[in-house]
């Protein structure tokens, strides 16, 4: 069942490894298959040396496992609330990258401070609120995609496809498996420059709308004429 | 004699230098069968290129050398301390990892800051007190195992299974070798990113202690649901 | 057409992923042959695993493509208005090197603090002026160019080879492609250490003139002595 | 001639871009035969992926060359001041490796903050004064020997095996080659602890005497018990 989305998937998950985002088992990447509504996702502390495409876990948007003989990622019901609230993500990515999770544990959204960020995130990265005491003694996955989906009440999540959890860590995403590990390794690279810009230069002011608009622009929506 | 213990201590000595905790020779790794009352350290000083299981030097807690060519890591009275005060402390690691480093040459414990913390340690990893010139000068390396031990009086060290020694480095520990490295590891990534929030956010406060036992308990204990 | 430039060109591109330079598709490497005019550049957007020598597009310096099939690199019309200014340049590098782009995100040059500057660069290595919202909202990188020709005036560009574009990231060149790559890796080296001694030394002051004579005219000029 | 240790030299030069201490050709191993009063050392600005055991060149301690066919480092004359100063040393190290290089161009030295330092070098790495302009514009190479020598004037060199160079890089040195290496690698590892360690913590103070003599000591002299 969904073999060549199980094959996106694992191949999704192993470029966590490859491009340094994580430690140990610290991740996980899904797709969903809008068709059907399933969706494909890691299973929960599986080492990344013995992962294959097979042991890729099919769940549906209620939390059912379909198929799989592993349980899926801890962070599954993160998962589904966003499935569920945006149609247009195909891919959803969550890990500690270390330079993003700084920004996660220091409470501070990622301004845009220059045109590598611009040309990917249309703005800020926002850090979400923390959760209560009540959300976490609850169903606490499940409130951390609530609390993500209150972050971008009125604002486009596609426009801005990442956000930083408090005292967590980011979750990205994007059309696909793909796409959504891809805005991973940009927010990881971002966080980076962005914190050691504010250490070199404390005053220093986000990037002039007018020049975020060009960038974004240039490689998003009918205008865009960045690559063949 | 106790070949497989051996095996699998050089084994997680090798995970030293793979996962970049240590230069040169900086670093050791113990394990401790119960049964006997033995426990295999690495030699003192040998070149992690040239290293064999069968070079691994079987020890008896009064320090004795049971079985082996080599002196035994010059470290070892620590480890011996520390198995003597907690039966449930199965291997014991020593490094001079940077990062964890840094935080003991400042003499600061380091905060939970989040999730990533959290999912290991059940608090603050502390940083002990300093040992007085008596204590340097005696028995050097027993003096810093008795200090450890004094830094967790009144507290379950495998709840927070690692502390840093001032002006020195980290030791960490777990229920054998492979859990000790793998705490070695986590203390690592844990120390970069408590730093980097601190510079980010300098006003920064610890993880509220509801979330610390949300993700303490998912991993560890009766109720927990991560992995498989 | 020009087989031997673009597979220099292409060397001089592959360059990049190999020396960390950058990320994805995040950089371009142009060269020009001064006798047809013509000038050598990357594609735009394509996967440097997936890059050929034969992919390099031949462009002349109104902006025609000779040849390819290829779309140039987007940033091409800045690498035209450096050719068209300065005909001693062979060779021209953009990256989003993540070093040299922190100070450029700051909006600051990086002074002179050591003899690994002053071997290659004579001087600060200048942070161009903010671009006006006409110049972003026109010929976007076309003015790119015309303001890094501005910062330069009655200045030698080859006695500082590189450059800072604020909120965006460094330029560098050379006699040809090969040298301009060399300077883009000292840019970043450079760039990095200058950043670590602000942070140690917060009222460090650059390198004193004589020091960067000597260091400078040690390697260039017809008094040059290092080398074979 | 000296085919040995032409060997040794080479096999030292190639341990530093191995162990990430420098970028291209900016260092340098050298090292004496005390029997004959010639010294070995790398050829200037060869490429390593080049570099031939017999691309070595034999000097003497007057500066000529006895064999070879590459000019030898543009450095040699810092060697040759340190050889003629120091009769128990037997092997130079000059790199631009980034922590070390970037308390030089600070202009502080490097304060003893751990074991990791005190293992090696007893006290505090030192910060050579800045040359003169007479001195820079002079013979600047062999004056940067003097200088060395200068700061340490009434010590042990052997006690503290190495030095930092204002607005410049370390030095570094041993019994021979080798060790001189191995103590830059050491001294790099250290400088990068340092720095941050005085950025967690700005009022930190050095490790307490005592501390230092009992790793010091531990490691080196009659006493000493690290190692096999």
């Amino acid at each position: 069942m969904l073999e060549q989305l199980k094959q996106l998937v694992y191949e999704a998950n192993m470029e966590l490894p490859k491009r340094k985002l994580i430690t140990y088992t610290w991740g996980n990447v899904s797709a969903i298959d809008r068709e059907t509504g399933y969706f494909v996702i890691k299973p929960s502390g599986v080492d990344y040396d013995d992962l294959k495409a097979e042991d890729m876990v099919v769940m549906d948007l209620e939390g059912n496992r379909i198929e799989g003989k592993y349980k899926p990622s801890s962070d599954t019901a993160t998962h589904i609330e966003l499935y569920k609230a945006y149609p247009e993500m195909g891919g959803v990515v969550h890990t500690h990258s270390p330079w993003a999770t700084t920004w996660a544990q220091a409470g501070k959204g990622i301004p845009c401070y220059g045109t590598t960020h611009a040309d990917y995130f249309y703005g800020e990265i926002p850090c979400a609120r923390s959760l209560t005491p009540e959300e976490i003694q609850g169903e606490y996955e499940k409130n951390t995609g609530l609390v993500i989906i209150e972050t971008f009440e009125g604002k486009n999540p596609m426009f801005v496809p990442g956000v930083l959890c408090t005292n967590h860590g980011p979750f990205t995403w994007g059309k696909d498996a793909a796409e959504a590990v891809h805005n991973a390794v940009v927010l990881e690279e971002v966080a980076k420059m962005a914190f050691r810009t504010e250490m070199l230069n404390p005053g220093v002011k986000p990037t002039p709308q007018v020049l975020l608009d060009k960038h974004f622009l240039r490689k998003h929506g009918a205008n865009a004429y960045y690559g063949q």
